[in-house]
């Protein structure tokens, strides 16, 4: 502790010790894309505060935090984007072919009219323009702050006992209309959230057969790309 | 813990009890974007590898885990990138004016020649393809999950006692070359890590005086956008 300069808070302990946040690492392994565990109770408001306080707590570029939550439980603008998934869901099954059509038949793709609430984030490129600190050079560094926010809340969302899915099949031009979302803005997830009576131990899609998880080590370099 | 149906992990609470995992929000808003305060010694590998397998525990798409890490501590790697980022530095402090340039010219925008190692993410968009499951619509789906990987591995850094920062001021086809990374992968970070004599408690860009952090309430919106 004592080689800590002013304002700057120590480590929790020294390297090479054991897991300082044993807890951490259950929320990283427990956290699932959750569609079919959703209870729909009504949710407690601290909860709620908490997980997005969590999102909002994110690193972001140029500390510009160009994230926007848009909370959505209005039973009519969540059964339009279900309709609108849903005919998403068809186009993409419509490109598959024998044995993947199959199994994508008998996989659940999002849980809008079961989860307790729905909430859209979006990207906001002109928070903090023009001289936003460390996007110059990519562009992208903006949207990927996003991203992170979105990680903090799923997994804040996993330490309260909640699930959260991440829905895609929608198009951003429908989204970008349904919540008057103005130009400017990109629409960057519409997620669920809320109770859920468990989570699955395994995700989805490898319990159903369309994927099975990579080890690490398969995705691991030394040094320089394909080095291993 | 009854209503969990057979493969279902049940919650580890139920909703409306305080937090279930206060670790977790501790790591949550004691992670910074570290620059100054790596301290370089060799890292402990065990620490490295769980940190690493919990940025490989991360969603993704269609669960296609899109993404890559090559771990560089090549000295002469590191040098030329941090020159590199140094003239990336001086083009954005030319876009500069006045206060902002004042300012900017205190900020430390990397920690490359201090920090233990440094770690390259990049996504891989043909992992998985064509059949990526909830990526027809939205491309960048992929480019997405990338990010929540970065994310699991800045808060398991944190609660490892480490830190990361994430240095964006460099050019795409530079890193590219630098590492081999082929065509069709995209570089998306150059992470510094490893242990660290503490963290600050406030980010350094507003320490700086660069921007201040929102209230949560400024980016909330209720039903639709702007409505509060």
């Amino acid at each position: 502790m004592d080689r800590a300069p002013a304002g700057v808070e120590a480590g929790p302990r020294p390297a090479g010790t054991s897991a300082a946040a044993p807890g951490f690492y259950d929320v990283v392994f427990r956290r699932r894309d959750v569609r079919a565990e959703f209870t729909g109770e009504p949710v407690d408001p601290d909860v709620l505060r908490r997980v997005l306080e969590a999102a909002h707590a994110a690193p972001s570029v140029g500390l510009s935090q160009p994230w926007d939550f848009v909370l959505v439980t209005d039973e009519s603008t969540r059964r339009a984007f279900w309709s609108h998934v849903q005919s998403e869901r068809r186009a993409f099954a419509d490109s598959l072919e024998g044995e993947r059509a199959e199994r994508f038949a008998g996989i659940k793709i999002d849980g809008i009219l079961e989860a307790s609430l729905s909430l859209v984030v979006t990207y906001d490129a002109a928070r903090g323009a023009p001289d936003v600190l460390g996007r110059h050079a990519i562009a992208d560094a903006g949207l990927y702050s996003v991203c992170l926010a979105i990680e903090n809340l799923w997994l804040a969302c996993t330490a309260e006992g909640w699930g959260m899915g991440w829905v895609s099949f929608y198009r951003e031009s429908f989204l970008r209309e349904l919540l008057g979302i103005p130009d400017g803005v990109r629409p960057v997830a519409w997620l669920c959230l809320g109770p859920v009576k468990g989570l699955q131990t395994t995700p989805d899609l490898e319990r159903r057969g369309w994927r099975t998880r990579l080890p690490l080590d398969d995705v691991l370099h030394n040094e320089r790309w394909g080095d291993t």
